[in-house]
């Protein structure tokens, strides 16, 4: 959709907030509208973004890097670059420093989040990313494996077609981005439900996020989720739950839990995510 | 498991309920312990049960009947009867009405949920039978069809691999069993989680119960479920919802709720459906 409707659509919060991060839920329209993409394109500056695109979680880089590449150079950016970081001494190199200390939006692509982490974790460049966009500089966006590593716990891998159990899902750490929040994605479009509940009862103080595709939860700098795109963002709160039998519970048993609170939200809902409620 | 283990393992809620309503949510054990459906037999007398098996749901119902003849034959039921109910006059048969009026259970074989209402909704059989077990004279139970027709809503069909929406779900009037329920079964085995609720968002003043395969909700005279089985009972309650956009929302838009509560129960596990509280 064109920019001015997107705006129409949106203007509270595309203007309110400063900076924000994007965290999609993988498959994101990239032809017609391009809700999600313009709206990472806009925080990023719009005409003035200076945009560094991560392929790294993707065996098929190039590939992946040239297509995002084409899209933001389509919107009108400024300056793209794709840093094609394949081995953790790119992840030190100078000249993708460089570009970063002077870059207004980054945008993590697709692909497996364990070898994004492997490549990413602990380098210099995801260090000074982290610096730039908690200090507000600087705009970030992931979907899919992007996406699933934006927390301290990571869904790795998982199943569906079981009750919730410890065997459903893979747990490893993410690159913690955003604190508190534990994200699963093209998430009823694979059936994730079960483990993310299977996920969330292993770290109930965490915020669980499930993200449809072409779905955004967007976190601006006022503490605040709004829903862009097609589908369903899910939030699971434990933070009240009155009995669970994890950790006790084996493996391939059920995973009990009493009084979970689940909000089902969608385009233009807005969610407090420090005070965990809806605000409107 | 023998006998006497279930008792070991249940003594309370097997011992202080008079009557019960077993809702089961398909493929129950019938080889090795047979932990719910020796439940079933103890609740319809043990060895003084008088047995109905009403295989109608099926399109092969003389196959399953027979099986569920054996299974209670060599538990020891004093006599069994398979209510061959093909067409509605069967289902005003006098020998049928007889063989109720003398039975201590009855048991609802899977199939196809639409198919059992189609023969027995309002017909003198299922009247007899709801006016007994309303009356907590018999035990009833039904599996996977036969657990799907419970409550006044009725889920028919649906998918999954979609964010709950309204075409997910496919809606029509059950039996009526149970008010104030709407049941889904093969629950996490199939993904029915999103279908489940979506139907949920129609009917938010229902408790929405998915059974898991191999699993049972067990409704004794005391307002108390209790779970039975190797799977998991997932619980809807959206009596205090905030907010949902039902029914405003069109068919495949994302269904909005806001502020529901999950419960996830296993074996043991008791909850009191009229308070809308768990016991233990």
């Amino acid at each position: 959709m064109p920019k001015t409707e997107i705006q129409n659509r949106n203007p509270d919060h595309l203007q309110a907030a400063k900076s924000a991060i994007l965290v999609i839920g993988g498959a994101e329209d990239k032809v017609y509208g391009k809700e999600i993409l313009s709206s990472f394109f806009q925080f990023s500056g719009g005409n003035e973004a200076v945009i560094g695109i991560i392929p790294s979680a993707s065996r098929e880089p190039s590939l992946i890097g040239e297509r995002y590449y084409r899209i933001f150079a389509d919107m009108g950016a400024q300056k793209i670059k794709v840093l094609d970081i394949r081995d953790r001494d790119q992840a030190s190199a100078q000249e993708h420093l460089d570009f970063i200390e002077g870059c207004t939006g980054i945008f993590l692509t697709g692909g497996d989040q364990l070898r994004l982490c492997a490549l990413l974790a602990d380098t210099p460049v995801i260090k000074r990313i982290l610096a730039r966009v908690r200090a507000k500089e600087i705009a970030l966006a992931g979907t899919s494996a992007g996406a699933a590593v934006m927390g301290y716990q990571m869904i790795a891998g998982g199943s569906s077609g079981e009750c919730p159990n410890r065997d459903l899902v893979d747990l490893d750490f993410g690159l913690g981005i955003i604190p508190g929040v534990l994200v699963d994605q093209h998430f009823y479009n694979r059936n994730r439900l079960a483990r993310l509940l299977s996920a969330i009862s292993a770290f109930p103080q965490l915020l669980g996020i499930g993200i449809d595709e072409d779905t955004c939860a967007m976190f601006s700098d006022d503490d605040r989720i709004t829903v862009l795109g097609k589908g369903t963002l899910t939030i699971l709160d434990a933070q009240a739950i009155t009995h669970t039998n994890y950790p006790q519970v084996t493996a391939s048993e059920p995973i009990k839990i009493h009084n979970l609170k689940l909000h089902l939200l969608s385009h233009g809902d807005v969610y407090d995510w420090q005070k965990r409620q809806l605000v409107n």
